[in-house]
């Protein structure tokens, strides 16, 4: 293990994709999709050989804190930063730059995700170490995911020549970011095979992306000066309180990435990268029966029954179904979703509406 | 009214094909499908004019008694004539017959059913009061049913000639009784125009029937023989417990009105007869919304739903559908069903596999 690499993992996300099961009260990160590990465990977890858990820092907000912290006792506490409120990964990566440029200036951050699923958790640990060593040069790393269909929901990236090749992965120079493409771009994209999704995660040391935020970010950057001068002293909260109100929410991929130089993409095939972005996405990514059917945490009877989905949360109740097929079923304690595959991406419509009702307590 | 004429309405079934809201404790007569009101007291209700509530008589077993008399109170104790064990219509009939017979010799009786829909019931009052009049010249009439299209789920009477006209409609002499055909046959009799569906609905006099059953069903008549006896002394419960178990179950169809003599059938036309036989029939009887759709004391959120059902009973929670079409979704507070209108019939199925895993909490 490097002493000077560091893993950030962003854990502040609210995020009601997967409602009903997700709520502000529950978000996405503490959701057990799989089994009995949620999946920020789960992140956390995949990450063992490469990261000690003190090398671990989490980013959220702060009534998520104390949930997260029962998740995995062996991070320190200090290792916690909390966001006043989310104001964009951005800041996110800001404030994680701060808190460890103060711990050590030689460090590499990895900046991760807590709510994807990863299914070749010994090639993500190759391609975290590989990222390193393309850092420690330098450069600014982005894991790619090969595409495998034509996306709309996700960002593009535009590879160029070859960078280097590193734990026997090749990387490349990244030409450009291209935002979530309409449906004939995406397909263009897919056939050129010179494009890899933009997966979120991404790999540099502290001295290089504090030295972006001060070229392309001038502004942000010096709120996080002002808080740095305040990160070791007992002004830091009431720092961090006056600051980040006043911080205007951004991306790192709009504000950092899309302009930074030496950027380079380290392509990831075959990882089985997947963000569970909806409840259809749980057919990728859990093994189903003969019947291509999910049954999770139900009591069910299925008459007829095929390519469903059947996801009971809290309510215990007996589930049956008959004659039904690529339904999704969400059953919680307060809430039923029943949906098809294909409209499983409506959910947020749903939500929405219950935002309009002011329905507090299902949201 | 006629002070001898005596509705006797049929309350013991069990009935599984509407579970998960049917169960043995709930049976089908106990349910509120429409509102505020239990099929059983609309099936009362809907004499109101014809029969007061003391010339109502319910049969039905003894543990579904406490609960039927709340629903109607002004029905007397003594009315309720309580079978030990379900033995099939035809003992429910003579049970009634005995009954009746010791209370006024020259009665007439209605045998009515406690679970079924009827929509025009102005003109099922005058129905009863016609097959009232063609009962008293010895007649056993059978109410028809004018069949809309070729079920397979009814027994069919194939009509005669005329039988005279009584308050305004026609009555037919029966030709035959034909139990529940195939799918071709019953294509044939819905063409001919000449069959109606059998309602399991029957008019006649005590002595009319009680001499049927003396012709046609000796054994059983032997034993309400016996019955009669012990009927107006103390002796009364003691004979029933120890009759009622060697009573072979049969139905009053096939141990009486095939065989029997001067029968004479009253087809209802328009009388939107429906006996919600299944959870897809509630569409033939509960007005839909624009979309096609039936919700009942549900809480619910559709978005791109159409000519489906949604029926909450007992869970309160929310419920949501999304992109569903001609589904049904029964939610109680231990058990869900969901399955599409087409495969409605087969919650017989699921209620099976219960039976089988003897959960005896579910059924």
């Amino acid at each position: 293990m490097n002493e000077h690499y560091f893993a950030v993992i962003m854990a502040g996300g609210g995020g009601t994709r997967l409602w009903p099961l997700s709520r502000k009260s529950r978000p996405k990160q503490m959701l057990r999709l799989f089994g009995e590990h949620t999946l920020f465990q789960v992140a956390i977890h995949r990450l063992e050989g490469v990261f000690d858990p003190d090398h671990i820092l989490v980013v959220t907000v702060a009534d998520q804190a104390a949930k997260l912290r029962e998740q995995w006792p062996e991070i320190p506490a200090e290792n916690y930063l909390l966001e006043p409120m989310p104001r964009g990964t951005a800041s996110v990566v800001g404030l994680a730059a701060v808190a460890l440029q103060k711990r050590d200036p030689e460090a590499t951050m990895a900046i991760l995700t807590a709510d994807h699923f990863i299914q070749d958790e010994e090639k993500f640990r190759r391609l975290l170490i590989a990222a390193d060593e393309i850092a420690r040069q330098g450069n600014l790393v982005t894991l790619g995911i090969s595409p495998t269909y034509p996306s709309t929901g996700y960002g593009y990236i535009h590879r160029g020549k070859t960078a280097g090749e590193y734990q026997g992965m090749e990387a490349y120079e990244v030409l450009s970011f291209k935002e979530k493409p309409d449906e004939a771009n995406a397909r263009l994209m897919l056939q050129s095979g010179d494009y890899d999704w933009n997966s979120g995660m991404f790999i540099w040391r502290v001295d290089r992306i504090l030295g972006e935020f001060q070229r392309l970010m001038p502004d942000l950057f010096g709120k996080l000066a002002e808080l740095s001068q305040a990160w070791d002293t007992q002004a830091r909260d009431e720092a961090l309180s006056r600051i980040w109100p006043a911080i205007k929410s951004e991306t790192i991929d709009y504000g950092i990435m899309e302009k930074a130089e030496r950027v380079v993409v380290l392509p990831a095939k075959g990882l089985g990268w997947n963000d569970v972005g909806s409840w259809d996405s749980l057919f990728d990514v859990i093994p189903a029966d003969q019947d291509g059917n999910i049954i999770v945490g139900a009591d069910h009877i299925g008459i007829g029954t095929s390519g469903s989905l059947v996801f009971n949360d809290g309510s215990g109740r007996l589930i049956v179904t008959i004659g039904v097929k690529d339904l999704v079923l969400i059953d919680t304690g307060d809430a039923l979703l029943v949906c098809t595959k294909e409209s499983a991406q409506q959910v947020r419509l749903a939500v929405s509406q219950l935002k309009k009702a002011n329905r507090q307590e299902l949201l």
